[in-house]
């Protein structure tokens, strides 16, 4: 791709979702809706005005990895471990209720078990993209249930990459080394619990050195060389990039610098992050959702997407403390996004999961990731309404 | 380059970015100086931590645009237009006599006269991006003597590309068809106007639009978009990217946005501006700098760095308003940045100009680059020193 054609991707892409993302805005949804849709539009599947190459693609990443961070900056640690006991209990419930539904359903239908496992692990994985962009739109970021989905999804990712190596090990050995899933239990627990200390002990001397910096854009370069630090940390471990960032966020959220950091990432943030969101709507395949392409198809993915969404709201029923909604708890973990397709992927890369079976993957996770904005806008409406007039 | 990759590169690259722009300012030097230094250290040719991908490439690329687009919103067309005739007399002498001294010396030293005529239009290009940059560090960007610099670079890319056609031109055919120079001439000049036409007739429309979108970040990236689009109608009709870029911030600065703009635009452009000059940095061999390696290619090297920065101070001498610096006009254009290597590079390509040549025309346009900072930092220190007490 030369320079030339980046520059003209960015203008198509930010236009889209800026365009759609205002159209939504005003028809009383949220913006991430629009820029979905918008992917969706100017996508290979439909218009093919653009097409995903790696300069786009990598942008998108630091897109989702900067709003993880900005989140974590904008969360409150103490509420966060506090909300622990209960996030850890939703999220349990959010990869053991899909898990066991997904394979349910595919046992029921005749497939292997080997195959059922794949699909059930597609099925536990959540997004928090979505619903941390919703959260921040809508300005709920701080709302118990907000926490919880947060606390639960860090959990989740947790759990995932247990999953995944399960998962995969089954597919190369067809069994499991309980001391190698014991060690990446571990690395990952010790991943969250040196972060946590970091924030707690080390994080005003971090911003003590920042902040004697004199050179114009020291504040925001180091904090987002922090972040990106800590991303690369996560992935080396074999956690999600995103929960490193979040981690990074939270870090410096208990620092006295965080107004100030949240002020300069905000625009990086406006600029990046609706590239993520209009690449994750490209990826959909308009055909793939064809009815009268096969019929058999369409109800195993709609058997499967009223599995994805009702397990998950499974999951809010597990909120035990009493301030606390369900609703926007299930709801907020309803959106699977490009986590889920790892699971599918695997299962595909290794010869287990047929292609039609991954392309009925794909539509279900794409439907969950679509549906839940615009519920969870609808659950928050009544208390925006108050918050306006 | 996985994107794991990419964020070890990035933290690598800000992290040196920032440690040598703040050892460089707290040295009483520019930061751009120290960013400079680091892509040397940190390149394939010291330590050879960082490679440049596509993506860092594309970041590096997207920086300068900003950059120029940032300079752009915070001239004054006003004054710019009336200093044209002035830049116009400046840009022409900052031409001619580098390619004349150029020419000349290659000429004397027994090369054919195609390899002379490369050798001098090499020495004519100016990079205004490190200039730009310094001055806006050293907060002198309203200088009468900034506006000249900046006016002479976008009359300077115009020239530029008109000798680029008649080199390749030559290098193609050993002529060059003069209708096609005179369409090239027009179209570039006819953006010009189009540009200062929408400055100060459609700007306000443009604004009133932008201005009422509600959605977050709106402002930010419809400006950006805006940017993207004339960078790349720049690019389109053979100019150079960052002229299109310069032209849209000129455009917006005549709005009442612009303040707000430049308060957006500011923490993008501290994340990839350093990229850019760091990947500058990374792209010097310093082996081709070894002057035990070859006598008679240093002895060219020095005579053409001569040639190469007295040339440009003579165009400083062309300035008659009496009241701007004539120094830091010639000094501003003296960097030749990555421009230079483009007309090198087109004779390298067309067999022309030898490797060995290549290598040491080079290093004369990155001692151009490395010493014009310094030096404008010295001219201006006088006038800093009396602001600063």
């Amino acid at each position: 791709m030369t320079f030339h054609e980046l520059l003209i991707g960015l203008i198509v892409v930010l236009l889209a979702a800026k365009l759609a993302g205002e159209a939504m805005e005003r028809l009383g949804q949220t913006p991430v809706l629009g820029e979905l849709l918008a992917g969706v539009v100017i996508g290979p599947g439909l218009l093919g005005l653009v097409r995903e190459g790696d300069v786009l693609h990598a942008l998108a990443e630091l897109g989702v990895l900067i709003l993880l961070f900005e989140v974590g900056l904008e969360s409150d640690l103490a509420r966060l471990l506090k909300a622990g006991p209960q996030a850890t209990l939703v999220a349990v419930v959010g990869v053991v209720a899909p898990f066991a539904g997904g394979f349910a359903l595919m046992h029921w239908l005749g497939h292997s078990g080997l195959v059922a496992v794949f699909v059930g692990a597609t099925l536990t994985a959540t997004s928090v993209g979505i619903t941390a962009r919703v959260l921040t739109d809508l300005g709920r970021l701080h709302d118990p249930a907000a926490t919880v989905v947060l606390g639960a999804a860090v959990v989740d990712d947790i759990l995932g990459l247990l999953i995944l190596a399960v998962v995969t090990g089954i597919a190369a050995t067809g069994g499991v080394s309980l001391g190698g899933l014991a060690w990446l239990g571990l690395k990952s627990v010790a991943f969250l619990v040196l972060a946590v200390l970091i924030a707690l002990r080390g994080a005003p001397r971090l911003v003590g050195l920042i902040d004697r910096l004199q050179a114009r854009g020291a504040l925001l370069v180091s904090s987002l060389v922090f972040a990106f630090a800590a991303a690369a940390a996560a992935e080396l471990i074999g956690l999600a990039a995103i929960i490193g960032a979040f981690a990074a966020g939270l870090i410096l959220s208990r620092t006295e610098l965080h107004t100030r950091i949240e002020d300069r990432v905000k625009p990086v943030a406006d600029l990046l992050v609706p590239i993520f969101f209009v690449t994750v709507g490209m990826k959909v395949e308009l055909s793939a959702l064809n009815p009268l392409d096969d019929n058999a198809r369409l109800g195993i993915a709609l058997g499967l997407t009223v599995v994805a969404i009702a397990s998950k709201l499974v999951a809010g029923l597990a909120v035990y403390h009493p301030g606390t909604r369900r609703w926007p708890v299930g709801v907020g973990m309803v959106p699977r996004g490009e986590v889920g397709l790892i699971f599918a992927g695997a299962g595909l890369a290794a010869g287990i999961v047929a292609r039609d079976l991954y392309s009925t993957l794909v539509i279900v996770v794409m439907i969950t990731t679509f549906v839940a904005p615009a519920w969870l806008k609808l659950l928050y409406r009544p208390v925006v309404a108050t918050a306006v007039q």
